[in-house]
């Protein structure tokens, strides 16, 4: 039996991990966004209404996220539906924390469940790409793949996607603050030099295999010394005013790594126990109001399911 | 109680693994290097022989790595002992498979076993790579770590030097094939480029992490997909007649991964059984034939333990 309507929340993601630029990223227990679809009988595609996004996200299918993604299956699959979306944007875009591709899956997530497509997640999640490709211009699957599958994940390579999930150990903590200010993507990418010198390169691609063993062999201690970003952050740390002053209070109040989510300006801590993650948040949040940003500051684990049902 | 004398065999390793590029390396069940250290009355090291190098090592302690290694023990713990020291080089130099690392590791295995000093293997390999960087004029430790640990090992990064030990899944066979050509590893260091596009160092992290997956969760397939060099290999091919038909044929042959081993001129392969392995060995050899080369063929599981007294 079809279902009428269905509601889903999914998760905001990390993505970069310090090391792991483009091909890395985690789910954290924070709703980025909730969405409703109902069947109709107009056999077309309907985005009624955004919450949250301050309305300048767009309605029209083909530019938005969501509705692309959505149209990506009906189109793929041949079906003749009618479909009302209501998305509800809860952390805002351009925060960083993956947005555009929790709407994404937000939309392949709920389709999927609503006409009962029984579509696998690797299925859902080449749908989800090519509507995230609306916002980001390119195939980025560092946000769409955490937030699907939960968790961390590799994006090993992109001929074909390979996707490498990876339980997080139980004691990794996540301590997130969000500046409010936007950074657009587009712009934050644009920043990024084109070639980097091999010496550098080599560093990452060492803390990158540290990562992976760290999460692997539940070795927090390993995580942190592994998540060093030598190419997007020393450049994005600059749109970020203070963010200095920020990473060290995350540090110095017991953080093992400190680095920008995605393009940011988010910026995630790693610690080991709850407690902790909390005095890192008001240190950072108190490091980020000295430097005249207003913020939101979360406490997470990791994510470990992905979207749901609610 | 001192022993007078000790004889140790030491494993040849390949580093790079592919994408892992100054970071990675493991080490394989064949004989590198054989010393033999005597304790003599004289206060003094004194390399005496050295076979299988046609008479071009240095026989000079400070320019030799093995000598050069050992010194740096016997400097650094103050120690006022006589040494005579024979190196047997059963691969021969410059080919690819750690020799000049497997004669500083040998080194400093010997004389700790034989002057009882229970030094851990983090404080040899800083002897060794100290010996090590007499031949490549820069610390590397990436056949010097898996030469004395065995498996494979990730250098996470070198400030300070942070080894990863990793197990080699059980049914992973490694196929070398050793042209009888000579590559000097400065060399082969200055075609590389200084600086590499940045999505070409994406494409390599992203590999580096599936590698270290495929290791700690056993997992061939995902060693395969992810062992390719989009950094040295392209350059370094060239330095290897046929090296484009030897690798072919590895592939051709059941393969699922097939690079150069550390600078060259020595290409590996991995497979999942032995008797793959053997066949995988052959084709090599004959596409090696074909290009004029002569060769040696080895086939051989990941070595687990590193050193021996022999």
């Amino acid at each position: 039996m079809k279902l009428k309507s269905i509601k889903v929340a999914v998760p905001a993601s990390v993505s970069n991990v310090g090391c792991g630029f483009d091909v890395m990223g985690f789910a954290v227990d924070i709703i980025c966004d909730e969405i409703t679809v109902k069947l109709t009988n107009k056999k077309e595609i309907k985005i009624s209404k955004i919450l949250g996004d301050n309305g300048k996200l767009p309605l029209d299918v083909e530019k938005n996220t969501c509705g692309k993604a959505v149209k990506e299956i009906l189109d793929d699959l041949n079906l003749d539906v009618g479909l009302d979306i209501k998305i509800k944007k809860v952390i805002g875009f351009g925060s960083g924390l993956g947005s555009s591709a929790a709407s994404a899956v937000a939309g392949v997530f709920a389709v999927n469940k609503l006409l009962n497509l029984k579509l696998s997640k690797k299925q859902l999640l080449n749908y989800a790409l090519k509507g995230e490709e609306v916002a980001s211009k390119a195939i980025h699957a560092d946000n769409v793949a955490p937030c699907l599958y939960g968790g961390f994940v590799l994006i090993r390579g992109y001929n074909p996607v390979d996707i490498i999930n990876i339980k997080a150990p139980k004691n990794l903590f996540c301590t997130i603050i969000h500046p409010q200010i936007e950074i657009k993507t587009s712009e934050a990418r644009k920043i990024l030099p084109k070639n980097i010198p091999l010496k550098k390169a080599v560093t990452q691609w060492g803390n990158v295999g540290g990562l992976i063993a760290g999460l692997l062999t539940n070795d927090i201690e390993l995580i942190g010394r592994s998540v060093h970003d030598e190419v997007a952050e020393p450049r994005r740390a600059k749109l970020i005013p203070g963010f200095d002053e920020i990473k060290k209070a995350a540090l110095n109040s017991g953080a093992v790594a400190c680095s920008i989510s995605g393009s940011g300006p988010a910026i995630f801590a790693f610690s080991n126990n709850l407690k902790t993650a909390s005095i890192i948040g008001s240190a950072m949040k108190n490091a980020a109001s000295i430097n005249g940003l207003r913020s939101k500051v979360y406490v997470s684990k990791v994510n470990a399911s992905g979207p749901k049902v609610i």
